[in-house]
C-alpha cells in the first residue's frame, strides 16, 4: 500500500487509517475471511501512533466492517446487507435477491390488551386485543433484525404460529384472512442495542443499529399491523437513489 | 394516568414504561419543557421498582426525548426534527419547512489532495485535488448535523467561504460554476458518535447518530461531491411513506 495519511486534513489521523483500511476493503483488495495486517505493521506502514491505530481498528470491528478472533487476529468481515429505503421494506425478498437464506425463529406469539403506544398506532378503540408477534429474523444462523409485530385480534381471530410458520406474516394477512396490505408509514432512527436485545441478535449492548417502526395500512386506509425492527447497524446498511 | 404495565408481555416492564412516557410526550399531554413526575412517584404508580424507572428515563434522555437538569428535575426535550427521506435531501429546506432557522458553521476549507477513499468516490484519476470543507449545520444555536464535504478542484477553482457563507454549496456550483446537481446517491447508516465529534455536535460520546454519506452527480452523470453527514439521533427521525 502506497497511501499516506495527510497531517494537514481536518479529519483525524485514526480516521484517515479507517478510511484506508475500508477502501482496501471495499476495493476487494482484502476479501471477507482475509486476516489484515498486525497493529505493530500498520503502525510502522503509516508512521502513527499504537492508540491510533488501536482507535481505527476498535471502531471497524463494532461498526461490523472486521472481526477480531481471540489469539488469531483481526479479519474482515462478510459484506453488509445493502437495503433500499425507496420499495417496501421486505426483508425476506431482500435476502433472496443478495442469494442469501432467510430464516425465522418466533420468540413468541401472545395476545394481549394493546398497551397505549400500540394503540394508538393500530388507532384502537376501548380495550381492544392485539397479538404480539416477536420474531428473529436471521440470514442464514445469523440473526440479524429483532422484530415484534403487533395485530388487532378483532381483524385477525386465530392467527396462530403454524400460519406465520409457513407464510410470511402479510401473505397470512391476504390468504387466511382476505386482506391486503397496500400502504405502509416508516419512521427510521439510529439507536443503541440495549441489554435484552443484544443477547437476541447476539451483538454487543451499545452497539448501533437501526430502529424501523412501521404502521402498515390495507386497501381502506385501516391500520392492520404495527411493527418494530431493530435492524443490526453492523451487518446492514441502507441505500436510496434520489433524483 | 390509568395505564397499567402487563407482566404477561415478552416486552420488559421498563420499555413498557418508556412507551407510556413516549406516549405522554406524544399525545401533548406533556409538552417540551414539561417537568415529568419524579422516579419516587413513577415507582409508586406503575407498582414497579426504582431501578426499573432509572432505566427507562436514562435510555428516554440518551434518545433525546427527555433532559435532565441537575438539581432541578427531567424535563420533556423540543421535538426530534423530522425529515423525509424519499426526496433529495436538504437540511435547510427542512429546517425552514419546519419553521425552525437554519444556521451554518464553517469549521473548515481546506485544498487537500484527495485521500484513497474520497477519490474513489468521485472517480478522481492521479494525484487530483479537493476542496474539503467541514460545517457544522445548526438549528438555531444547536448543532444537528456535522458535514464534511469533498468538492474537487479542477471543477470547482477557487472555491472561497464567502461564497458558501452567502449561499448553499448547491447554489454556489450553479451560479458560480454553471454546475447543476441533479442525481445523488445516499446510503445510510446508524453509527455512534465518536469522541472527536461528539464536540463540535456538543453530545456525549457513543450517543446514536445516523451517518448519510451522499455522492451527488451533475446533469451529465459526473460525480461532483460527496459528503458524510453526522446527524443526531437523539434530535431528528426519519420517515418514508411507501406504496
Amino acid at each position: 500500500m502506497e497511501k499516506t495519511l495527510s497531517h494537514e486534513s481536518i479529519i483525524p489521523l485514526y480516521f484517515q487509517l479507517k478510511e484506508i483500511l475500508l477502501e482496501t476493503i471495499e476495493s476487494g483488495t482484502w476479501l471477507p475471511g482475509d486476516m489484515i495486517p498486525s497493529e505493530i505493521q500498520l503502525q510502522q506502514e503509516y508512521s502513527i501512533s499504537r492508540n491510533t491505530v488501536k482507535k481505527a481498528l476498535e471502531e471497524l470491528v463494532q461498526e461490523g466492517m472486521l472481526n477480531r478472533i481471540q489469539g488469531k487476529g483481526t479479519f474482515v468481515s462478510a459484506p453488509k446487507i445493502e437495503q433500499p429505503l425507496t420499495s417496501f421494506y421486505s426483508f425476506s425478498k431482500i435476502m433472496k435477491s443478495r442469494g442469501l437464506e432467510p430464516k425465522d425463529i418466533i420468540i413468541g406469539l401472545k395476545k394481549n390488551e394493546a398497551r397505549m403506544g400500540v394503540s394508538k398506532k393500530l388507532q384502537l378503540t376501548d380495550n381492544k386485543q392485539v397479538y404480539e408477534l416477536q420474531r428473529l429474523r436471521c440470514s442464514g444462523d445469523e440473526p440479524i433484525i429483532l422484530e415484534t409485530s403487533y395485530i388487532p385480534s378483532h381483524i385477525f381471530p386465530n392467527l396462530s404460529e403454524t400460519m406465520i410458520e409457513k407464510n410470511s406474516l402479510y401473505d397470512v394477512m391476504q390468504i387466511e384472512y382476505g386482506i391486503y396490505v397496500t400502504k405502509a408509514k416508516e419512521v427510521f432512527e439510529p439507536v443503541l442495542i440495549r441489554s435484552h436485545e443484544s443477547m437476541l441478535l447476539q451483538v454487543r449492548e451499545g452497539n448501533p443499529a437501526l430502529l424501523l417502526e412501521r404502521i402498515a395500512y390495507d386497501n381502506h386506509g385501516l391500520p392492520v399491523e404495527f411493527c418494530r425492527s431493530l435492524i443490526r447497524g453492523d451487518r446492514c446498511r441502507f441505500y436510496t437513489e434520489l433524483l
